[in-house]
């Protein structure tokens, strides 16, 4: 049997990174690819005795089906929470508790955006999110990320060259994979920009509640007075990826049409998991948590990019970060990147080839991604050496 | 802002057994309309015990991100148990964990069906799985439900007038609504058919094992030489459905493009679920679990017979089940049926109108679905009494 597949998927392929992620299994590799929480992140002691204890007081409500919108307290929860603490949420706004917030990309392209229609990226972007809006065949825009986020000159342009645009995906904070943050000044213009234009913002992020240093900057949503931004939340690098919780606080209009997504993908999100990420939120102490996520990160960070430093500098430049899990690498004029990424690998270091994360996978970056939350700080040491040595070599 | 949204879901709305379910979430009143497992049938001490167990053991691997494809031991043991117990699954096949079943009706026609296509159901079929299919805008064709299954004589007729069907979904155990099975020889006619017109079949056999009387039929999956069919397995009725755990067995080309579904969707199921799934498969008596089952909805299959029988006939007829959860009652000739649901509604039961599982939801129909493992015996007795009560004021 010749299958033919559907027009906006046939053209779809396992992404570059899968290529990678098997060098990385090979365990005599250091993997700096990842993009997994530190396994000391995880509050396991406390998810383990929630766990139990509502196995004693309500196993029937952790097993039975669930409503589609998610489990009620933790929504109700969440909406307080979020306005509170970061004036996320309106009137107009509803939210919905998603299976990881990549989830959430899926459902905001399926209910909004036609096939070749426009999504504006940040140029690199999330890998994840660019294959979630390529699988309905929308048209994906790149706009160059500089050192205080989207070039807002280059994101108008964008605007101006595609009248059917329907979002601009951004992460304002930490970016994935660039580690940049976008400053004040150019959240409010990407707000202006879209309300400009009528368009809307899907804000994504995830590690917003690992900032390190620095200064806490307001999400773009708290400015969300005209019902246009789409915040995208997670539980996963904050309490567990494997739980597959997040959440979307957007406009009621869409969260109903993305519900109505939901009702026909999975139903309704793991609701033992839901429920124990509310206990977790609501029972424990949280802040206390993600103070010590903030510690363990802010530690491996320093420890990443004082070896940076030592090994790699000054042909290899980077960005220094205040929070996330990511540094993005950039190689001297004259090297290779395809190539020198490929020679790392037969070093037994991994790292992602920076094109990945482009909107055009075939464009030339000369950058690459490390992760520093996954290996240990011998693994990081191992690699950043090697990577040094290599770079060393070929200048 | 005026949201314009996608063409695919524009016409999209909640389904109208949504409109049942609030009723539903009444106290007062007594649901007949849900299709949850009893909460007799949950192995809770079994599922509490292995996951405070696994804490113990490797808590890291129930938290941290996971692979696409789904747990690899529970695969594997899949692979093998299916092909052991029900020869379902070939060399050519593959096999990947989705987040309930659903996922595997959204993946399917995300990947192989275009706007417009058509997908061929029974009529009546699973509300569920219609609304996956209409999300992508496929044309959905009806083809009547027998007593023995489909009626393959239209089948035929409607693969002749709809070249460009793309797959054919079945239920072919206790399906939902009807709660027919399928004939051995309509099973062979309806998988020569496919083969004949070189289309698939979706088979989703959620109930299977819930066999309570009669002699079991293999499945479609099981004369599959052809590589035509998708097989969709669930454990939502037989462990839990709130842990969100199922699994579909198909033509390698095809699970390599639901698995890049899945990277764009929720990344990966749940994977403290699935290890809680793989355990409990593995280390318990899985088929005495069944067995326990079987015997709990036999005992409530049968007493919501004998209800129906002392209190509703001749007036309501039905066919007798030998396995699943729903009963599908018939009015008399001259009984408006949305009328009759009404009322019972003003009289406080609650039961799904039969034209909420048409293809089309404005057409008519004389039927009505019944579920007898969610309400308690005297909940049943109470609503079919009632029931009973009106059709014979009615006639």
């Amino acid at each position: 049997m010749t299958y033919s597949f559907s027009d906006r998927t046939n053209n779809l392929k396992p992404s570059a990174i899968r290529e990678i992620f098997k060098y990385a299994a090979d365990p005599t590799v250091v993997s700096l690819s990842a993009g997994n929480p530190s396994p000391d992140a995880f509050p396991v002691k406390e998810l383990e005795e929630i766990s139990a204890r509502l196995f004693k007081e309500n196993p029937i409500a952790l097993l039975q089906y669930s409503v589609t919108e998610g489990y009620p307290k933790l929504r109700e929860y969440l909406r307080k929470y979020m306005k509170e603490k970061y004036d996320i949420g309106s009137e107009g706004d509803d939210i919905i508790i998603t299976t990881g917030a990549q989830q959430i990309m899926d459902f905001a392209t399926k209910s909004l955006v036609n096939e070749g229609e426009v999504i504006i990226t940040e140029a690199p972007s999330f890998i994840g999110s660019l294959n979630s809006f390529r699988a309905y065949n929308a048209k994906l825009v790149g706009v160059e990320v500089e050192s205080d986020g989207m070039n807002t000159d280059k994101l108008e342009e964008a605007l101006k060259a595609n009248p059917n645009t329907k979002f601009i995906y951004t992460i304002p904070n930490f970016q994935n994979p660039s580690g940049v943050t976008m400053s004040l000044e150019k959240r409010r213009k990407v707000y202006e920009l879209a309300k400009k234009y009528g368009v809307l913002i899907l804000e994504d992020n995830p590690y917003g509640d690992l900032r390190y240093s620095g200064e806490f900057l307001p999400a773009i949503k708290s400015f969300d007075t005209e019902g246009i931004v789409i915040y995208a939340g997670s539980f996963s690098k904050v309490i567990s990826p494997g739980m597959r919780v997040a959440y979307t606080i957007a406009p009621q209009e869409i969260i109903q049409k993305m519900t109505v997504c939901k009702q026909g993908s999975d139903v309704h999100t793991n609701i033992w998991s839901q429920m124990v990420c509310y206990e977790f939120l609501t029972k424990y102490d949280f802040e206390a948590h993600l103070e010590k996520l903030r510690s363990i990160y802010r530690e491996k960070a320093k420890f990443c990019m004082d070896l940076l430093d030592e090994y790699c500098a000054p042909e290899i430049t980077y960005d220094k970060i205040d929070g996330g899990l990511f540094i993005w690498c950039k190689l001297p004029e004259g090297v290779d990147m395809p190539d020198y990424v490929r020679k790392a690998i037969e070093r037994k270091v991994c790292v992602v080839p920076g094109n990945a994360f482009l909107t055009d996978e075939s464009e030339s970056s000369n950058g690459f991604r490390i992760n520093f939350s996954t290996p240990t700080d011998e693994q990081l040491e191992k690699g950043i050496k090697a990577l040094g040595q290599l770079i060393k070599e070929l200048v």
